[in-house]
């Protein structure tokens, strides 16, 4: 019975408007921390900046509680994938840092607790959906431009290796070449070197830039598409949904039951003769 | 009353064809002299130069002068925003500058009289409108990729402010080199150096790439998406209205009265039999 | 009569396939020609090359005067873009060369021969006919983004002269170094200079580079909607005037032809009453 | 009788879903063993390569002879592309490598196995298949890019070769060079270098990046343009097709019933009178 007086509290707590400004502007402040520490800071500011630290970990791992104990089937809680975001960036600040190789690692996850600015803005929650979920349909065009790299890369490494190793010294180096090729990058030098050994090798460049570019662009092409016909689908269910207008089918049902209506009058006048 | 015919007077010069095209032609020229003044000139072209800037500032303030008194209701002028856009930058070129570090500014101030271009042309100004209307549909992604940037940010520079202190000294600093490898304009040689101490660094710099890009192709794809809305909307309206072409309601309403004089003659039928 | 009777055989030559195909031969040869002559050549080469020319202007200029002969109505010829697209660049290559500097002007306007590729292809000179008409509609976009241009410049000639006199020297030059920072080709050592000086010039690039990118994006959209547009109205024309399908018109005078009918009936029916 | 037996029994293996798999983890193993090979590697690894790389090569080759032989039109499986790119690069990889010179091809061929993952991924086939249809539609506005390039380049070349020959020598040198400047790579030091001699250069190079941008632009606007048409065309078809939707030419059917119905009632009822 307690337990419940204590959760329909929270609940309270948490439907309260004053409650989430006050956690928007912590987020806002957390955020604002992180960026001040990059500045030089003198002994004083550094200990009350490691206060705010403490602090700002405190309070928000007391918010991710009391919406924990509000949830009324805490099962529910972990199903919602903003909760565990949330959740998940809390503990990881939790982590101590006392050695030095640590305190930047500390530093660093506490960097990602300005995320919590997407989970709490509802607009840039649906953003970052919407872009993830354009990710999957890309999925081929991304691996038939990886395959690309991958035997461009394979050619690269095996000609070019001796004449500049930093640039083409295995695949992987390779890649990053060129995706910096991909770039246009000072792509040039990249070419000029190679083209005092292989006269021919611009061949190897160009080929290149044309079929990344044409993949490149077929991706971007096939977002634009997908983008469009989502946008007429709901325009089109929206004109004929909202606006209660008929469409082509009603007026094939009038013109049925004006049929109907002839073919009865007809019947009836053939009595009547 | 004599107000009143002044006012009257001003309303026929505001209204006067030559007029305007006067205002349009020392418009221009005063663009002119602002390009003019960039080249070296002789101390009798300066002179000239300066006493031509007296002239077209104080044409400027009776031109604005005679507008304003020509507005039936005062008030009425300064709601209109390219009235006040005139008015400021009329009035701020009328800054004094005696000093040497004050001529700048005041060679600066007038250099924003070529904004009057736009003022003047009314496609111009409709253009600006459209630009400036567009922008706020973007906000959201533009604080997504601001967010992107912040973050990317703060880790370069918690881990590469020892490796170079000019290009991630601080966290504004650290966002300017990231606009900069947004642009790939020379990204290459702040991830060669940064790889080597940190060699898997690329890892950094790619993930920042791919993101802000793809952030940046959602924002392009959000604007050609609402543009063509816009135009789709647009050219539907005008095909039914401006043609006088029927819609569906107007067959489905002559459908309607078809149905009603079939029930008549129906009825009528039945009366006699 | 007998000019009559050359006409007739001239028209009948510039119609003959043969002729054509000749002249496209020949045509492809003086490109070829062009860039043959880019390379090391010897003396007897270069003779060739000259004997050549001669042949290919003799060759051009016959086959120009067949085409003006064969033109029943001599004002068309001059009424066609293309003949006198095509009659200027053979006349212009008459120009004699004696002279070592007109040596360089002549070889440059044998260049302008190539050109004719595009008189001959009727699809080249549809898409050349196109994109010059897609120019005018941009000019206004273009117009904004000069005013842009010119008030950067301006800004930063007066701001970074005494930085750097050869990119911020007067008007001109400051137009061409900003067309450098919005192809982001070393844009930021551009920057980093003027930023010793006033550490906050940033500012300027920052916002040239966002209002012209701007500005570019809406050209590029501009266009995208107006190709669109054209092609949706031609698709609806030819998908109603070709396949003979019905449109809304056609079905509502059918039912006002039956609505007719239905009238007349019932008046019949109220006579018979 | 027998050979039928074989032949059936090899269908059996081309269609068992285990065979299926091992071709596919051979394929992804062999483009594994491609970037292996472009690390340094110890004499025992490298020989466990080379024995790796005669076992796909076997493997492949068995795979194809299968696939050959179970095909029961030989005519047939020449007549499937995917089938012949399979075999010319399994063919092509038993080329022996003795030769220092020829190691090195050899290397090269084996990279080309990892195309094969292209045509053991339907979506992949499918994908390639659409990027080799839209290339002829661009014919000819690649064609005029050509023309655009090879006029520049005659010029850059006739006016420039003495300043830099590297850079102007020849026109395919020149072209190569516009390339450079196309994608905006170093082409201000390009140009600062001509301008020294001909202060004008700026034209070339700007009137070259404008000409060469706007028919990039249309094409991929081209491109744009007809994707989306097929699409349109699709989803119109589907749309009318899938559900059975009524069209306006099936509206225009009953109302002619309709008004036959009406025009017999009538002629009854004159009957009637």
């Amino acid at each position: 019975m307690q337990a419940s007086t204590l959760q329909s509290k929270f609940i309270k707590i948490r439907s309260n408007k004053m409650f989430e400004l006050v956690v928007i502007a912590v987020i806002i402040f957390s955020a604002l921390l992180v960026g001040a520490k990059t500045y030089e800071m003198s002994d004083t500011l550094i200990s009350v900046a490691t206060f705010l630290d403490w602090f700002i970990t405190i309070f928000f791992l007391t918010e991710i509680t009391i919406r924990f104990i509000a949830e009324p089937r805490k099962i529910d809680f972990f199903k919602n994938f903003w909760n565990m975001f949330d959740t998940v960036i809390v503990f990881v600040s939790l982590i101590p840092a006392d050695d030095t190789d640590m305190a930047i690692i500390a530093r660093l996850v506490r960097v990602f607790r300005v995320l919590r600015m997407i989970s709490i803005i509802p607009e840039l929650r649906m953003l970052l959906t919407s872009l993830i979920k354009a990710l999957p349909q890309l999925g081929y065009v991304m691996l038939l431009m990886f395959i690309i790299f991958y035997i461009y890369a394979a050619i690269g490494s095996t000609l070019f290796e001796n004449i500049n190793p930093v640039l083409w010294g295995d695949i992987t180096v390779s890649m990053l070449t060129l995706f910096r090729v991909m770039t246009f990058e000072d792509w040039t030098d990249v070419m000029y070197e190679t083209m005092e050994v292989y006269p021919l090798s611009w061949i190897f460049y160009l080929t290149f830039i044309f079929l990344s570019a044409f993949a490149f662009l077929n991706m971007v092409i096939g977002i634009v598409v997908n983008v469009m016909e989502q946008e007429n689908e709901k325009a089109r269910k929206e004109l004929s949904e909202e606006r209660g207008e008929p469409t082509i089918i009603d007026l094939s049902d009038q013109l049925k039951s004006i049929q109907l209506q002839l073919t009865e009058l007809t019947e009836a006048q053939n009595k009547t003769k």
